[in-house]
């Protein structure tokens, strides 16, 4: 329907995620109206991200060098390890401030619907690098959904064996949220886990 | 927060219609994982699409050459002219393969609050057209929003002295679509209009 090369970038940015053909076709519509050296500009960092972006070959965090940011800085703590599913979880830890110690990137959650077991995920790589008894606390940060749940209760079998105090996320009611609009296994989950009132 | 390239990555997505900061970091982090050649297709067509498209000089659609594949047609009318807001919404008509006539795209609408105003449009361009006489039927078929009637009432009133047919798309009742669910303007003009059973 539209001119070759529009249609050929109305195809392309609908395959991104959360993009549909409608959004798809706004958003060639503002490229085609863009100035050029904008739309360069965007194309150009799509090639550099590809070229530039690797994965740290300690903890498989995004990372231009061979180790990340976080895994090159002597301050962190070596001995808690936080395990996380994606780089964005990483992003979002930090983010808190509360963190001193290092991850491990899984790449994903255990998912059969997927096809996605522990052997697609950074499980193998986890298990080598906890051998050395270096880390003494190990921290499972998988998210609070199915697949999150699956993925935390495999690594604590897992990992029940090794010398290692193994601890996950809090469950409970998020800060600044009304309790009436809790779902109530999240409110179940607050209730069970109480804690003295100071 | 991220690693440069990518904090420049989601900048540039975030700066995209549509795409908020949370959708800027799940394209982004999508991108992360893609295969290079996929990336790089996304990167080469943007490039390409700037390079390659101008608007076509008569009637200003999107264009890969000087004259637009509807211009170029000898087969279509060039006694009746369409006169759209965007590209878009000539796709939108050629789609109902209903329209055998020309197009003139205003390239917007009048929208005083977006500081449009008819000189920011494809007006006087409109009018050197007109001028030979060639066109003899004009539909003004520009979207029945306010900036879109703001546009339509204008142009009538710029074409009044003309020897030209100006008529207008009909408003009604969307074709499949239940009456009870129709707002008061919709059902009142489909009132107004109303056409003589057959």
């Amino acid at each position: 329907m539209y001119e070759g090369v529009v249609q050929d970038l109305i195809d392309e940015l609908g395959r991104l995620p959360g993009v549909g053909p409608k959004s798809a076709q706004r958003i060639a519509f503002h490229l085609l109206q863009a100035e050029e050296p904008d739309v360069r500009r965007l194309a150009d960092v799509l090639i550099e991200v590809k070229a530039r972006v690797k994965f740290c070959s300690i903890c498989f965090n995004v990372s231009e060098d061979d180790l990340c940011r976080i895994c090159r800085d002597p301050r962190r703590d070596q001995t808690v390890l936080c395990v996380v599913e994606e780089y964005k979880d990483v992003v979002a830890i930090e983010r808190t401030r509360e963190f001193r110690g290092r991850y491990h990137v899984l790449g994903g959650a255990i998912s059969p619907i997927d096809g996605i077991g522990p052997e697609q995920l950074r499980v193998r790589e986890l298990m080598v690098r906890l051998s050395d008894g270096t880390v003494t606390e190990l921290i499972l940060a998988t998210d609070p959904n199915l697949e999150g749940e699956a993925t935390a209760t495999y690594l604590t079998r897992m990992l029940k064996d090794l010398d290692l105090t193994v601890t996950r996320l809090a469950s409970g009611l998020p800060v600044g949220g009304d309790l009436e609009y809790a779902d109530e296994v999240t409110l179940g989950r607050a209730l069970a886990g109480r804690r003295s009132a100071q």
